[in-house]
């Protein structure tokens, strides 16, 4: 199955720049209709810009980003396109997929499922480090698609250090992410979503899907930044394990400079906390983006 | 019937400051649980600091500008706290107040209701002038009520100009609006909204709730500043006839200085077109807050 044609839903120029909402028939997701939002700085107008990928948490979708993350304008000061992905493909029709709000939709986890029941249409993975970019490339759209970088939150955080870490065409300079669910097969929401998901379950996750597992076996330099705050209640639940993230990278040889991860006093797993520390993740990638 | 008191509904930290969400029961509002967001800046915790009002627009609530609209972070960095009242009462059970999305719930129109259908329920205009401040002030909440400004979008931008224009007492030192429906008694919703809330229907709107109407009448100097944009179909459909505000505000002897009306070519009626603006509207009310 192909994808389809890139359709335009909406438009609302934003910061000097362009958010646009697009919704195509996409093959990854089982010829299922995906939707995602692009910001283009004005800067797009005159040449190809880079490119950060932000991926949103459970119950989140493409709009949740752009709405209340506070990354636009800060993207349009750096002249950076946001690709804002939803978080799981839409209206699949398998049974129980709307029975919880951590598995099935809205809680895609950016993973290729293998268990047969899902792996037609649950390929979140394929989806954002394949298929959006050909999309955006077939369409012309003026991207620079060599230069990307990768940021997310809680399970969009997951997603941000796994596909970064797991690229072998290192198809991502640096990834940031908030409150990131880090070590997920060791976590209620990754042991339920990989159990579902993969026909091996949390063994299969632990080669691919997993970032703590993922960094301690990575040799190269890696360009990471991770904040999570202390009021955060699925940090203090065991949901997040960002120490034991950073204890594997320390022990990996990755650096203070290579991987920080920022515990913030007080803050919690919203926007509010988000949008607080967004300007400074823009900006993080900015270096790598605009090297 | 006296105000209940203040109960805590939910508190997030948010750029060094904190945003908490509060209700009570409110005699203006006929007695119905009222609820509010207030934004206090780190500063706060050492002394009193100034209010911004924030008036959001039809089908809005208390969340939507905290969530979207950007404000957040220049109010901290000013020292600016920021009130985040509802658009309406809510549960009132008048018969039709939920049929349409401008009129009724969500679309109190921050006035008075004279006609008796809605009089007991609907006055935000009392709710959010003289309510809201009596009830941060007896929770001894850190706010110098002596320093307040006002702003909103749309019906709130409304809002913001006719609270500034009509206050006797100049309770608020400056205004400004994204997209303000500025002459409602010319504009469909205006007329919507004046017909079913007040006896007297427009002719009564006219002395006391038209932002055009009252302008024309301004002696004193004003502070004043309005954006919108020149894709918004509310603007271009005349539900918001901001040239018509400008022109009465030039014909009563308010300059430049006094009454700023800024076309922003290409945006629309959305957050997006919001956002963009909101650290400027902030820096615009620093002005006066802080002098």
């Amino acid at each position: 199955m192909s994808t389809g044609p890139l359709e335009k839903l909406s438009s609302n120029k934003t910061f000097g720049g362009e958010l646009t909402k697009y919704k195509f028939k996409s093959a990854a997701l089982g010829g299922l209709i995906a939707k995602f939002n692009l910001f283009l700085p004005a800067n797009a107008a005159t040449g190809k810009v880079p490119l950060l990928v932000y991926l949103a948490g459970l119950e989140c979708n493409e709009d949740t980003g752009a709405q209340k993350g506070g990354f636009i304008g800060p993207a349009a000061k750096e002249g950076i396109a946001i690709l804002f992905p939803d978080t799981s493909p839409r209206g699949a029709g398998i049974p129980g997929e709307d029975d919880d709000w951590d598995f099935g939709t809205g809680a895609g986890f950016y993973l290729n499922a293998t268990n047969p029941k899902f792996a037609h249409h649950y390929n979140m993975h394929t989806h954002v480090t394949l298929e959006l970019p050909e999309v955006i490339q077939d369409a012309g759209l003026p991207i620079d698609l060599k230069r990307q970088s990768i940021f997310g939150h809680s399970m969009g955080g997951h997603g941000s250090l796994t596909l970064y870490l797991s690229s072998p065409s290192k198809q991502y300079r640096s990834a940031s992410a908030f409150a990131p669910i880090s070590n997920p097969i060791n976590a209620p929401w990754g042991k339920k979503a990989f159990s579902g998901y993969l026909q091996q379950g949390v063994e299969e996750a632990k080669q691919k899907y997993d970032a703590t597992e993922l960094i301690s076996k990575h040799k190269d330099p890696v360009h990471i930044l991770v904040d999570y705050g202390t009021g955060d209640k699925f940090y203090q639940t065991g949901q997040l394990l960002p120490e034991i993230f950073l204890k594997a990278a320390r022990e990996a040889g990755h650096d203070e400079v290579q991987v920080r991860v920022r515990e913030q006093e007080g803050y919690d797993h919203s926007y509010y906390f988000i949008s607080t520390f967004g300007e400074d993740h823009v900006h993080f990638h900015a270096n790598f983006l605009k090297a």
